[in-house]
């Protein structure tokens, strides 16, 4: 594998290889002195073309373990406000000695347009609505911690503004290779336009559902949608489709609670829920090391031993 | 040890323990290779919900040198701007195995309250009003290496706007703990409101003091302040409060000046005052990253050897 | 050598001693891991008072291959903000033991007054219309790669805004000193107003001399000088002196295109020339990093080995 640009790439084999080669990478992150020189000289770039400091430091914190030297490109000091294009930019940072691109971009598609353009490995850190795979792959691996490696049959909500999500896109995929079985919840103007390449559900009322889930994963809410007519107001929003206190007594006993976050408090989520027993986001954020050493060094580790 | 928040963690004992142990990274930062192994694969992160570049440098360099690794947190491009609490953002940091948290905040209180929330260490890198440890350690460090380690009777003349500062606050904690004896000066409206908790006595006038000092510790003016009422003029304070090349020849010939910087040249001290051989202003910057060595090597370092 | 400030402190022999050094590490940077210790322990801060990622990840790059330790200080997010002069921003630098300084600023001359307040070696990475040395060494370089050692005689076109370009001025002395035969090309009023000093001719006609030349060098257009009185309207400059196909066809078969980046495609340069076989612009990227890890270690190796 040369490049990770979509949970596509991997299918079924792949993801689980891939979570099992996390699994190892989580007992390294555990270790006293959590390093491991798999990657020892080689240069893992951040390109990122929006702001998202976590998915930032979660990919450099997993090159640093694996002994890579990281370089971080941001838009904003970037000769990008001179007006040069994105390939320039590529070929001007793969001609300075690049492994690995990790690239995060506000339109669906530049991650696999960089790809086109160098002979370096490229990640797909969230493109535009479209993909965000190493979300997916660090769900799974926090699922598989709680679930065992078998999700078939496993009933995963999925709440929230999918029409917009690159995590749902990238999720849904996932989930369903794995055999998970899939309910998108949100009000219709926030559901997919068509579910032709969704292989799930939908239903518009939390209430019917909450109930029969094994997990329930929250979108973020992006405040900034409000003004769009798309979106109810967040009062509407918050009454039926948040995850409160009373509607997580109604979960089974063991469902998880996930998101992406970062989460907003008191909207997609009561504080209480996102503190309590059944969330699992905080676990989901240190997966996201592990997955991420596993991703890297499958693109570049050729071979090698983890060590 | 677990935190440094206030210089009220360490006492005269831990204090002259810490000072100790800074003259020992001192010898460390002058090899030729000025680098140990001590915190190698221990990840520090700074941070900083206000900009301080050279606060910020001097913690990066010390992490360094210990061989740990840094990531830097700047509220600028961060998850912050999407309304992540700051106890999300700290335990988000947290879950990707970050060992200790230097935090700068405008809030007196947050890494209290960072620390209340995480396992890492925190090292309070200057908060609101309240503290700045790190900064009272490296001014007693600089006083020691001229001084020696008994600073009982030392008269330190602290001068400028005490009442809005952490550094003072820290300082005189600090000094006052050791055995010096502390004049505050300033304006009426730069001085505490009360002295209750301030080990010091208060002068208005500097000329009245400025030839029985030991020390002069000149506390940065912010010039954004000038709007406020509680400050005089510019050329009012200067022509009382500052430093200028004919009150330091008031000075005793072994007198020390002293900043934390950046310095504003020809407001609270004149270049030549700045450059003189009375100052110590850049030495105190070197030894800040001794310093700060110190405290990570205590909070981390877990008995090891220093070497 | 203690800095390197201008390309007039290397001399004919200096400059190719330099490329000579530069050819060892292009090998090393060819590595599978493209890294030396020469400079563990040494620490090398970028002082970037003007935005310039490509150039301040370029010389990272080559300091982090070196082995050394980075630091990065720019303008955005520092004390000089608050007024800090560039004198004590220098010194406090320097006190937290830096060994080298890499500056970027808008005035010309401001490296070599950092200099003369510091006993760190320094490189000036362009200061304003000045120069910008470590440019021409990697344009050197390109040249030598494609036309062996000797330059003499060699045929070089700069074109462009040569009045207000560092790059052209550090070159022009660069090119000379190793025997090439150099003509400026652009309009009247973007031409040296004096010829003094700068050891070529000018025509004022691409066209005049495009059949001709061994080397086309394009500068940058910056495209806020539109404004300004002394540049014709785009469409004109395009017209009369950008690199376009039909242009490119008239070139010497084994003519080689330049460019320093970033490019503007459709102003200066032609898509297609940019990315056709007689361009060399990504190896001169490529080449920037081997320049600037010979000037670290010529400046900071000691004489060791370089491995």
């Amino acid at each position: 594998m040369k490049h990770l640009l979509s949970i596509d790439d991997l299918g079924r084999d792949g993801i689980e290889e891939m979570l099992s080669l996390a699994e190892n990478f989580v007992e390294v992150t555990r270790r006293d002195i959590p390093k491991v020189p798999a990657l020892r000289g080689k240069t893992v770039v951040s390109l990122f073309y929006e702001d998202s400091t976590r998915t930032r430091l979660s990919f450099e914190t997993a090159a640093k373990r694996l002994s890579a030297d990281t370089m971080s490109f941001t838009v904003a000091s970037s000769s990008v406000k001179k007006g040069e294009s994105l390939r320039d930019t590529v070929q001007t940072i793969e001609a300075m000695g690049v492994d690995a691109m990790v690239v995060r971009h506000s339109s669906a598609g530049a991650p696999h347009r960089v790809a086109s353009w160098t002979d370096a490995s490229v990640v797909n850190a969230g493109d535009g609505r479209h993909e965000h795979p190493t979300q997916a792959l660090l769900d799974l691996l926090t699922l598989r911690t709680h679930r065992g490696p078998a999700l078939d049959g496993l009933h995963v909500g999925i709440v929230g503004d999918v029409r917009h999500s690159r995590v749902a896109h990238s999720d849904v995929k996932a989930f369903h290779a794995l055999g998970a079985d899939i309910t998108l919840v949100g009000p219709p103007t926030l559901m997919p336009e068509s579910l032709e390449g969704w292989p799930a559900r939908v239903v518009y009322d939390l209430d019917d559902v909450i109930g029969n889930l094994d997990v329930v994963y929250l979108l973020r809410i992006q405040l900034e949608r409000q003004s769009e007519a798309l979106f109810p107001s967040l009062r509407e929003y918050t009454a039926r489709y948040a995850l409160t206190a009373a509607r997580a007594k109604r979960l089974r006993p063991d469902a998880l609670v996930m998101a992406p976050g970062p989460i907003n408090r008191g909207v997609e989520i009561a504080a209480e829920v996102a503190d309590g027993p059944a969330s699992v986001i905080t676990e989901q954020v240190a997966n996201g090391v592990a997955v991420r050493m596993a991703v890297l060094w499958s693109l570049l580790g050729s071979g090698g031993s983890i060590v």
